[in-house]
């Protein structure tokens, strides 16, 4: 029998390694859910930050009605995994990947946003093709200026133009509020509720078309304060937050989560009386846009990342070579996704050990 | 049989995709191989940012004398690969991991660099334990404050230290003038000279105490116009060049060598006239500290990565959803171990596939 670290301290596991503390994800999990349920919203949360259809089936177990994914490759991942109810929140593009998506059609109610007719037609020949019907969500620009058609007139085309393909069904719109994340909160506050008007006046012009807008989807852990108290949408996407980082706390103002997402490490070089070094580096936890700090200690702060090296600067610290410590995560959507195991822990014992099975699941 | 790409243009595969063009490294391994041989000079090239055997094996083909890495794993993923000479440039700490080490000697003549007595005992006991000899290198400071200890009097002490060390051989001491690297060329030159002046003096102390310092290990690819032409030094472990990237062109002044790696890219949005995205972002390939450019084009530019997009500006071009594009590499170190397989071209078609089996070994 291979070894196992299960029902083990932390302590005894090798670096670097990845940690999420379950009891305080399960809470950050419950705070997101009853936020969107109390405002009378479905939770479809993200799981590009996670990629681990472990801890997406805790999102459906807490109340989410089902997932967001970056990737069509992490779709089919969810898929496996036995859940059918995926949003593909990015244009799927090419010969081959319209392909995978139809024919995952046959095995989840899969659905995608597009923002262009060349979308639409793709996937209506490939579905007809196939003999199934795939849903998709217009992307709107609510003023991020990434992907996404203007809200009004363009958007009312495409919805008019995605009801019309054969094999194609239009279930509503998305927007994405990104420009609005980083804001202060009054002014985020604003720009949020910008944002969501323009998805529900758009939803009422293509309603008043007389086309049903089943679906208006926004919203992430940045805005989550926000976004869901203004009328007109149907469900929010945020997901990242149930790990909490340094980015979310400083960058965005995320606040009543708790860190959950941590980096275990260990110091291998003590070359001066004020400095350290430890095993983690950029390949490890990231560096952008926040660096990590290290978890329940103030004599010890890391001042940068190197590719294989964190620098660590010490102030009365009797840290030694071969001590662990973790990294709480500076930006958890660019450091899970460098690991291919977590390790589930539950009062620094480790619980469960998941792969992170959509890791690398970039296509 | 399952489909392979070999042979075919590299406009079938799909996207994001990492490709290498051969001519291109082979050309850069090439000069690289000479600069060092020119200079009487070993070459050991670093493995950390390609982590495949197949490039290895090609650097050693011309003329380097063995590999460096910087994790044990890598070391391992090397050995298995039919590699002898490897030179681990970083502390190895814990049980575990030494354990590893001291195994993997007998099937690899393995080093390791060292910088506390801390190091060296936990090699002593667990080689003597198996009945092993593991090569050492004491790792200086040359002003990068990093790891390292002091040139001088700190490194003689633990030369002598290892060289008493049951199981432990002493084999020389190794630096990184790291710090030299994004200089202006007089300042670099400057800085390689007193960095390399440091390693000089201390070899001349410590083969002064009797000792034979086999080795003096230094160079990255930002200083390798500079570094080898001083006198003192044994082996230059620049690696990085092979690939070539716009961080080493612009950021570290990089010279005569030719840009071999890229990311095949396709456009996924057309959402405005003056703009578009493509669907790679900073899980696929890096934007620190420098954004990709766009190859043999000028009516498109990358500017700005999101996790999951490329933002691209638009002057009189002509692009569609669907086409191709490829982005040389921002910085190759950050970029190919977010990929887990590399396509090797030649002419615009693939000519081989190589797993990066390296990738995410990080301990």
């Amino acid at each position: 029998m291979p070894y196992s670290p299960i029902g083990q301290s932390i302590q005894v596991l090798d670096t670097p390694a990845l940690l999420i503390d379950l009891d305080k994800m399960e809470n950050n999990i419950q705070k997101m859910a009853a936020r969107c349920r109390d405002s009378g919203l479905h939770w479809r949360p993200h799981a590009k930050g996670h990629k681990t259809p472990a801890i997406a089936h805790k999102q459906l177990c807490a109340g989410a009605i089902g997932i967001t994914c970056a990737k069509l490759g992490e779709a089919e991942v969810l898929a496996d995994a036995g859940i059918s109810d995926i949003l593909v929140a990015n244009q799927v593009v090419g010969r081959e990947k319209v392909a995978r998506l139809v024919n995952l059609r046959r095995r989840a109610d899969v659905m995608v946003a597009v923002d262009d007719p060349v979308h639409i037609r793709a996937i209506s020949d490939a579905a007809t093709d196939v003999g199934v019907n795939v849903r998709v969500l217009v992307e709107v620009d609510v003023g991020m200026k990434r992907c996404g058609v203007p809200p009004g007139a363009p958007t009312l085309a495409l919805a008019q133009e995605a009801d019309a393909a054969p094999g194609v069904v239009f279930a509503g719109i998305m927007g994405y509020e990104g420009h609005a994340m980083s804001l202060d909160d009054a002014a985020k506050e604003a720009a949020c509720k910008k944002a969501v008007g323009e998805l529900s006046k758009t939803r009422n012009l293509i309603e008043d078309a007389g086309l049903c807008v089943g679906i208006v989807s926004a919203g992430g852990t940045g805005t989550l304060a926000f976004t869901p108290d203004f009328p007109g949408i149907t469900e929010i996407q945020a997901g990242g937050g149930i790990f909490m980082d340094t980015y979310y706390r400083d960058g965005l103002h995320v606040r009543g989560l708790e860190h959950a997402l941590s980096v275990l490490t260990t110091v291998i070089s003590r070359a001066a009386p004020d400095r350290a070094v430890a095993d983690a580096g950029r390949k490890t936890t990231s560096s952008h846009p926040s660096l990590p700090e290290v978890k329940d200690r103030t004599d010890v702060v890391v001042t940068g990342l190197a590719a294989e090296h964190a620098l660590l600067s010490l102030t009365n610290s009797d840290i030694e070579i071969g001590d662990k410590i973790q990294f709480i995560s500076g930006y958890s959507d660019m450091t899970v996704f460098l690991h291919d195991q977590i390790y589930g822990t539950r009062d620094d014992r480790v619980e469960v050990v998941w792969d992170i099975l959509a890791r690398g699941k970039k296509q």
